[in-house]
């Protein structure tokens, strides 16, 4: 079975292939709100049906939330997981959009045609990249080139409850040689990514008390405690001037950049300028002596996602507060133990607290660092494949965020996973206004025909 | 003319006064919801009438917020001006109050009878008492004591826009010997005190900037600066180990408490562990050294009234937030500058300030301390007339919150002020099941009887 005439046929193909994205896109399927349950099923509906149109055995399979599709060719060669989602986020604030999200068009741009709507990016239209190569595949030469599963969820902008549950269940089904999973981005504008490591994230909640009531500061000020002065005492000290964080055996498994992937990153010419220009920033505010990449590819941090203590309205009361609250995340690499850091930032707080306060906690989740074993034959076949389709040559990189789905299926599953997508920085994911470039659904498209034709071969 | 038919005849009318001022509670006088604007003017046409049936020329007099009350007797003697404020603060959240706030009635507790209703002691129950003293005097002397003039302010609770315009306007009308202020409390519960020095309030809201718009942790966390940390560091650096703060300059203008007051103080054995503990606290949070009165009375203080940024509703976002915002409050004392002060805090916050981060500032007011002429002849007067009434000697005390009138009658009608109150410290002014001890009531009366006679002999 050959590669080229399958290429033709995608191009050709494109406009069909954009409305059945649209279409798919006109569902508003947004998974954390209960007013959209019956959209979520009836997405899920309309990839089974397409999917069923082009050869595989589809099904959607009730959860306790919304339902998964999932998908067989059968057959002989590799088996292949594919993984992707079809729920999206809420559109809020919708007076930011510019269009109705779920009313989605192909719209020209200064920077070409893109595909706007709501799920464009994230997830809708890179997983249709998929569905849309092998559609290509079965239309040229009759069937399909593997044995591919195809799992799409409908919680992951929701935590995805059912998930971990759902794999566990059905271990066998689902378990096959690697799992490539479309939900990241290019790097840059025009060099394929196939992502390497992903950072773990802890999720902390701490309220600190101290009065039993908001005081009246005229009356106490001085005198009294303010536990907002405490709690900003606390999130000061949790970096030093170096910008290395101080909660005790914090880098604890924090492996060094090799000088394989420092000189691999190097070559990438990150700007890192450009990248925070665009957000209004100039200067990384990391740990001081460490390269742009590794600050948000590789090190670990603490943020402050959220506080909140006394008054916050319009104008001014002299409260002094009862309480003061922090979300704080920590993002985590290598091998650090998400646990015991938790243990240990928990009782590093308990033992800055001063007289007359305390303290109470919220756990909002830990997982570890995920490392790719990049030794996995898919790993070079798709790196080729990419870099036939794309300008310049794919690389291998880290990813700041957390995609808890790759540990998923190593620990449930015990199946490595590749991660490569098509997204840019500007498709506004998440946020008014998103887009896919039609580019990336185009070469998308083309890039899994190659890296089916590759890893089939 | 003497005094002691007078208090009988006080004595006597009590449950006469007191259906007057449930009367007047009645009158929902919330100034600051413009829903209550016709209970206000009711409420101030309610007094001119009352103070005319004793024999003053009242008047309600327009503002372009609520009016003003102003009445006179004229004749000879002293010039005594009585300022009080007829509105009184917002009933929510009116679930939390035990009865109606606007059906006020004489209530039996533990602790003696109450009068319970909004603004019973904050501030009709207060003013009521001088009235009911004047009622008293006219009715068994057939004259009032002295050339008297009465000031009702109804916009106390909502910042007093027309207050010091009024004040300017009605210079000469308002201008006496001294003004008399019933808008304070009792020392402990038996201490009839008299406030010598008020804290002075400075007022700062600032937004601390960085990234143009809520960033991704994942794809941003390490490289990008975090407004809320800038911002947790600049106000943990706000007090030293110390409890002393760092603004530069602070502290010029701070006196120390001379011997007298020192020892003053200290006879009024202040319990702190009882004034702490009532509110869940044990131990003195200011500058290390300092008395507990001290602290609350005649030291200058920094507190965080409110503190907000990024994502604080339910669960967890991973954002990165573009602001963080805080409101803070400074308590002034002696000659500080409130003006040069909020100068050099906007200079230190500004020098903080790291790469790709700006701030802009707010003003929330800036009103100098207060400091009581003591050597007009009418402290010594009421000192020894309160003495005469209560079973504990009167006593010259400090005010930590802030009275901006004293300084008003001071700065534009150059008269002192004397500042004489009867409410306790369980009232609940501001909060729900405000009320005001029946004994307050009967011996504020008693009191202000006692203090005419003593000012006019």
């Amino acid at each position: 079975m050959t590669l080229d005439p399958v290429l033709a046929r995608i191009d050709a193909d494109l406009p069909h292939a954009t409305n059945r994205l649209l279409e798919l896109l006109r569902i508003p399927s947004i998974s954390t709100d209960p007013a959209y349950k019956g959209d979520c099923d009836t997405a899920a509906d309309w990839l089974v049906a397409d999917l069923q149109s082009i050869g595989f055995e589809a099904s959607k399979r009730p959860t306790t939330g919304h339902p998964m599709v999932v998908a067989h060719t059968g057959g002989d060669g590799p088996h292949i997981l594919f993984y992707g989602h079809y729920d999206v986020q809420p559109v809020d604030p919708l007076e930011l959009w510019d269009r109705d999200p779920f009313d989605p068009q192909v719209e020209d741009t200064a920077k070409g045609k893109v595909i706007r709507g709501r799920g464009s990016s994230d997830d809708k239209g890179q997983l249709m990249t998929f569905v849309e190569a092998c559609r290509a595949w079965k239309a040229e030469h009759g069937t399909l080139p593997a044995n591919i599963t195809i799992f799409f969820e409908g919680e992951e902008e929701s935590g995805s409850p059912s998930l971990t549950p759902f794999m566990e269940e059905n271990r066998d089904e689902l378990t096959a040689d690697i799992a490539l999973i479309c939900d990241t981005g290019l790097y840059g504008d025009s060099t394929p990514a196939i992502i390497t490591q992903l950072r773990g994230l802890l999720g902390e909640e701490l309220t600190i008390t101290g009065p039993n009531k908001d005081l009246h500061s005229g009356m106490y000020g001085g005198l009294a405690m303010n536990p907002a002065r405490v709690l900003a005492r606390i999130i000061a000290s949790l970096h030093d001037d170096n910008g290395r964080i101080t909660v005790p055996g914090f880098y604890d498994g924090v492996p060094d950049l090799s000088n394989e992937l420092a000189a691999a990153w190097d070559d990438l010419k990150f700007d890192h300028k450009e990248f925070l220009g665009e957000v209004g920033l100039s200067d990384p505010a990391g740990e001081v002596g460490r390269r742009p990449l590794e600050m948000i590819w590789s090190r670990p941090t603490c943020e402050v996602n959220g506080i909140w203590s006394g008054y916050t309205g319009d104008g001014f009361k002299t409260v002094l507060p009862s309480e003061a609250s922090a979300k704080i995340s920590f993002r985590l690499v290598g091998t650090q133990d998400p646990l015991k850091i938790r243990e240990n930032f928990r009782k590093m707080v308990q033992d800055m607290l001063p007289a007359d306060c305390a303290v109470t906690f919220g756990d909002h989740g830990a997982s570890a660092a995920g490392q790719m074993t990049t030794t996995h034959p898919a790993f070079d076949q798709a790196r080729k494949a990419l870099s036939d389709e794309w300008p310049n040559a794919a690389a291998y990189v880290g990813c700041g965020g957390s995609i808890p789905i790759a540990g998923h299926f190593k620990d449930i599953l015990d199946m490595d996973a590749m991660l490569i997508g098509f997204g840019k920085d500007d498709d506004q994911i998440h946020s008014p206004n998103e887009k896919y470039d039609l580019s990336s659904f185009h070469k998308g498209i083309r890039s899994w025909a190659r890296i089916l034709d590759a890893m089939t071969r």
